[in-house]
Formats: C-alpha cells, sequence, structure tokens
C-alpha cells in the first residue's frame, strides 16, 4: 500500500511537471498498463506510450494546475481539486478533480479527472 | 444521461440533507441497488436500507458539509469537495471529496468518498 505522502508526492509531481511541460515527467507517474480516462466516461488512454502522447498534446495547450484545497487519500486512492488555466487564452478556467489509483509500488494504475462544459469559464 | 443541473441538484440536496439531520432525504438520492462506499476502500453499503442505516449513523456525529469549490460534473459523474464540521468536536475538520455515479433517472448508483486520517485535524 503506498503511504499518503507518497500519493502525495505523486499529486504534487504531476502538478509541477504541467508547470514545467515536461509529459514525460508525468508518464512516469503511471504504471506500464495504466488507464487515463480524462474526462471520465472518455475512451481511456491505456499503456505508456498512449498515456505519454496524451499528455504530450495536453501541454501544447499551456495548461497550468493550481491545487484547490488539501489532497485527500484513502487506502490506495487519492482525489484532489485544482483549476487549470490555458497559456493561449488567459481568460479561461476550467475546474477539475482528478482521482488516481496506485499500486503496490505507488505508481498510478488509473486516472479518471471529473470536469465538463459546465466546468469551463471564460474560453 | 442526467443534466448537469439535475446532478447540481442532487449535491445540493445531500449537502442540505445534513444541514437538516434528514438521513432519509439523502436515501432518497439513492437508487434502491446503490453502493455507498465511505470512504473508498472500505465494505461498501449496498441497497437503500443499508444506505439509510448508513447514513442515520453517520448523521448521529452532527456532520455539516460546506462545498469547497464548484461541482465538477462529467456524462453522468460528479465530483465534489467540501469540508466536514462535527456538532460533538468544535475544532474538528475532514476534508473530502466525494464522487457519484447517476442512472439515467438521476439517481446515485455508486457514491465513493476519498478521505483518511490524514484529513483530519482538530480531532
Amino acid at each position: 500500500m503506498p503511504t499518503h505522502e507518497q500519493m502525495v508526492a505523486a499529486v504534487h509531481a504531476y502538478v509541477n511537471a504541467f508547470a514545467n511541460s515536461d509529459p514525460a515527467a508525468v508518464a512516469a507517474l503511471f504504471a506500464p498498463d495504466a488507464s487515463v480516462e480524462d474526462p471520465i466516461g472518455s475512451p481511456a488512454h491505456i499503456g505508456h506510450d498512449a498515456i505519454l502522447a496524451f499528455y504530450t498534446a495536453s501541454m501544447q495547450t499551456g495548461a497550468k494546475l493550481t491545487l484547490e484545497g488539501p489532497i485527500r487519500t484513502a487506502g490506495n486512492h487519492a482525489a484532489f481539486a485544482f483549476s487549470v488555466a490555458l497559456a493561449f487564452k488567459d481568460t479561461a478556467r476550467i475546474d477539475v478533480i482528478d482521482t488516481f489509483r496506485f499500486n503496490e509500488d505507488g505508481k498510478v494504475v488509473e486516472m479518471r479527472a471529473y470536469f465538463g462544459p459546465n466546468n469551463m469559464q471564460g474560453m
């Protein structure tokens, strides 16, 4: 079971990777067979190559993440609320909650992002 | 598919039910065969009777919920961040994120709560 501190560190590494426009740093947080459902309900990106490609494209929007409130952890799960700013549209704000499920090694095996059209402002 | 407005209304009804110490009002938000995993990773409360019993016990702590930031919705899912105050210990604060999955009728079929010991303060 990953510790609270390991899961919190992974979330901060995720946010920092966006700050540094470093998709490889995000991909390194995931297990090789992980799935990313962003937003939840859309087709999942499965496996390292698909996940790296997805975050490479995501970061081309210049997305920067700001955590909103404490990171919640329970067992091998974490959830965190954040807002997203976009480089190409400085009035834009997207409010998102992500959930991470971790494996025994502290790698993320499932990521799901909760946001929709009603969570986008100033686009 | 429930609308954003239906899902937001369900979340507000959930928060208001705690404000009113009304477990039946919470139970009415759930489908008859729904599951409640609170916190995520613990054994689920499944079905109306188990869910009503769970919320009846929960509300005996005097728990009151304050939403923190906007309710996120995507497809038939919602996620929301909140803090919990407890009547018997006025210094206590628990930070939680809940996720709801809805059915076609706008009833909650799966609830999962993300929080752990590190999300409790002043207990």
